[in-house]
């Protein structure tokens, strides 16, 4: 472990690059290894962004589908990597070791040497010869079966991910895959999370990370769906994880391999540090946070929110997006859990109901809409507005795992204001963290203290209403940058700096602990508005009414 | 019956005057007996306008209080009627009579004599001496014991009501005035509706009219509440009615008596010209959209919208206003229902919920936010939108009774626009309707056609929901001063030119029957959307869940 008493002796600090790759852009942060200091970052937007409508030569697509080009991520090396570490004016030499995370479920297929089959010249106008991203939702049909036939079997892993898997992982695009483009699947030598192509491509071996494999791979206990299993889906698919998924599994924090000569040249860092295995954007943001203790649970909070706790008990919850044996940190099982809208109904919200009168009162104060907004509802007692809200416009994932779900609003008068509808939805989604809480400690896994990470720590109001509701302290993560810091932070324990990813979240991990505390009598009056969520949650998404459901079919009719 | 044949037989027509006493003004109307021509109309804003923070000399008032100053009244004859006499150029010696309609309940303390307390100089500064304008909300602790105590003691007269009596009532009010400032009750001599008192100042003889001592007054099968259940309510109410209220009553359409010397002075109509019996805003309505037969339903729809139906059918209808002998025809039985908030519904979303990039495409397109909501949804199938609302905004009139209910809204998603939230609203109101109708019918009265008077008759997609959702063809009045023609119209009948109403109404009403016919596609869509509707309506509104009414406890300590 490196060790530098002060600023003078910086000439032998050791640094290391964490890079974030997100879904329009990959981050690089340069992080002392000593301190978790973040010297400098950079960004690169992929110039293909998302792919949902055609391909880059004009091809067009269905709907729900997303893609991108992997070309983009080695980009994000070339560029991000280099101006970061000008930036934070570090010698290249001085730099261990390189870690990444990525958004999963994304996966690609590729030939034995890593090449991705969409930059096979006779592929390049195949849609299936490309990444797909984690949002692309074309594979709704064959998730669905996949269910079906796991839950007629009772296949023992399918409780590991709270009784239904998704369409955005591993086994649902992959059969995508072969059912719509037999000979892309044919030519597919593997099928591989973009998490591990891109260390693939940064020290030229392939390694499966622990987190993919498990969460979006459903690999348990040491296997992956059985053979008999997948012959009865489609017989074609009988043998595809032994042919195209099967692979050495590396731990989190383990090293991958050493940086080759290209990948130096992409970089400008040296050939041969340690590339540490790869990791996913939420999970990788837990150490960062400091959550390396059983009952620590990271939320983190932006257009949707992920929820990421590490636990020595094992339950099954139920909702979970799934629970994972070393998913988060190594040796304690890992949980994720979620919520599929969160800052995107505040989005929404501003987009759809704020009104001119406020907007031009917003612009006379120098505030944008969600602080106007904030500003307005935060001097409100508890229930003042009269309202309560579902917040379901995007669907729910967990604890109800049903994206047919919709939003409600119960309440309004005519005196209702657009900053108590505001002030509704952010509690509503206060009051869905707090049912995915009470669905982990029904189940045997204790939470004991949430950390919050993502932009949507800056709304103070918002925080306070989550301390007040869930009734635990709450702390917030040290870091804008939680991800990448996240990644560099596995990539010092691949180099060796540290002896596993707890001691180096002691160092290395940023979050102020308890900054926001329930308050007693808020969180009374909370648990009277909860209780009205908790009926309507049940009564609208568990089958009492439901008029979801029968709104989404005549949608669907009225629009065919 | 006057006969002219053509124009050029001008000089030998007849003539009439309706003043329509709303809200806020007056409007008085010259109209042609022989075809109900509307020659020209005046308005009169009320000086006062409503009271509701302070009397003119300044003192407070107490929330939910609403008053008028009665010489407001006085002004509009002075005002409009001579405004409106000059611009039709009628010569006022071919005017044979004048009629009038009121907002309803509106009432006030007078002496023997009918001048207000009000004008008394040692009660100015008294608002128990003012008129209670309808809404004045404040009695509503009287209202809650005059139900109560009638349920307990099962009297007779309760079931015309639909189970309960308004605070907006008479008796209300009334009981309120005696509780809070005995005085004042004490000097109050008569206790009259505006409706007559107007009359009053016209022809000089005080006639109560059926219609508000039935509506608002609980005046059923010749009498009124007993003296042994106004004793229990109140020891000192007990002789309320024989010492205040009772007093002869006129039909409506009958002659109260004839222009006094001093009102012809006030309005440049000739002395001894027949003046009608007083009547209420909606009630007079009915005969100008020609609806004299049973099974026509009007309704009147503005900020909130009411309805009137005449029936030979007696039904005790849930939630019904009121039932009333001759209440809206004589020898029918007249029904009243309401929708507490329509229009305002409509007023409310587009003041807090219509965004500024709307804003900004309305003004270049020259629309107001309601024509370009309008256009913007008038293209969707049914059930597009995905959302069903309650109309509850502004509680719940008929058929629940209930002021404390709340608005709601199920099925938001991200892609949810304020053009469906709009319909949404709109299609509530129709849903609102259509269950009224349903009330009525499953009592027994049947309801076979829809005639639509008020300001929101202008909004075609409106219109058209209308007569899709309640599968019924839709007449428009045709008369933008729907009362004001219907109160002219009284006053043909009283001065002799017709022989009753229905014969007035044939000659004089106007509508353009049957304008919108339901489509038998998107009725069967809308049947699907109503089941929703009213699945949603029981569960809110009939106490399965009653969190609207704890929504509103905990607003209220909060709030305190």
């Amino acid at each position: 472990m490196v060790n530098a008493a002060d600023e003078t002796a910086g000439d032998q600090e050791s640094y290391v690059v964490g890079v974030d790759f997100g879904t329009l852009s990959g981050r690089a942060v340069v992080v002392r290894v000593r301190d978790g200091a973040e010297l400098a970052s950079a960004e690169h937007v992929y110039t293909h962004a998302v792919l949902d409508r055609e391909l880059p030569d004009g091809t067009r697509l269905a709907p729900d589908w997303a893609l991108q080009v992997p070309s983009d991520y080695v980009d994000v090396l070339r560029a991000a990597v280099p101006e970061a570490l000008a930036a934070a004016g570090v010698p290249p030499e001085q730099v261990i070791g390189i870690g990444t995370d990525f958004t999963a479920c994304t996966v690609l297929p590729v030939l034995a040497d890593g090449t991705p089959l969409c930059e096979l010249p006779d592929l390049t106008d195949r849609p299936h010869a490309y990444v797909k991203l984690w949002r692309h939702h074309a594979a709704q049909g064959q998730a669905d079966r996949i269910n079906a036939l796991a839950a007629e079997r009772k296949e023992p892993w399918l409780q590991r991910y709270g009784g239904k898997i998704s369409s955005e992982w591993e086994f649902a695009k992959a059969l995508q895959l072969l059912e719509e483009d037999p000979e892309v699947y044919r030519r597919t030598e593997r099928w591989v999370e973009a998490a591990d192509w891109i260390v693939w491509q940064l020290c030229g071996t392939y390694v499966r990370n622990a987190c993919t494999a498990g969460y979006k791979g459903q690999y348990q206990d040491g296997s992956y769906p059985s053979r008999d299993y997948l012959e009865a889906l489609n017989p074609a698919f009988a043998d595809f994880v032994t042919e195209k998924l099967e692979h050495p599994i590396g731990a989190l924090g383990a090293k991958a391999g050493q940086l080759t000569a290209e990948a130096a040249a992409w970089t400008g860092l040296p050939e041969g540090i340690a590339v540490c295995v790869g990791n996913v954007d939420a999970h990788v943001t837990a150490p960062a946070a400091g959550a390396v203790h059983p009952g620590q649970m990271v939320a983190i909070m932006g257009t949707s929110t992920c929820h990421v706790m590490s636990s020595d008990q094992q339950g099954v919850v139920p909702g979970m997006c799934g629970v994972v044996d070393g998913g988060i940190l190594p040796g304690l099982w890992g949980y994720e859990a979620g919520q599929s809208g969160v800052g995107d109904i505040f989005g929404w919200f501003v987009r759809t109901g704020f009104p001119a009168d406020y907007a031009e009162q917003a612009a006379a104060l120098g505030r944008n809409a969600h602080e106007h907004l904030t500003a307005l509802a935060a001097g409100q007692k508890v229930g003042e507005h009269g309202l309560i809200a579902l917040d379901w416009h995007s669907g729910n994932r967990s604890v109800l795992v049903d994206h047919d779900l919709s939003g409600v609003i119960v309440g309004q008068t005519l005196s209702t204001r657009p900053e108590d509808v505001y002030r509704a939805l952010l509690e509503a989604t206060a009051f869905g963290t707090r049912t995915i809480i009470e669905a982990f400690e029904t189940s045997g896994v204790p939470v004991d203290e949430l950390i919050i990470a993502g932009g949507l720590t800056k709304n103070a109001l918002l925080m306070q209403i989550y301390a007040d509701v869930t009734r635990r302290p709450l702390g917030v993560i040290g870091s804008a940058q939680g991800p990448a810091l996240g990644a560099a932070m596995h990539a010092a324990v691949a180099a060796g700096a540290y002896a596993d990813i707890q001691a180096a979240a002691r160092s290395m991990g940023k979050a102020d602990r308890g900054v926001y505390q329930p308050d007693a009598e808020r969180a009374a009056a909370y648990d009277r508005l909860y209780a009205e969520y908790r009926e309507l949650h049940d009564y609208f998404g568990r089958g009492t009414n439901d008029v979801m459901h029968r709104l989404r079919r005549l949608r669907a009719e009225a629009s065919a």
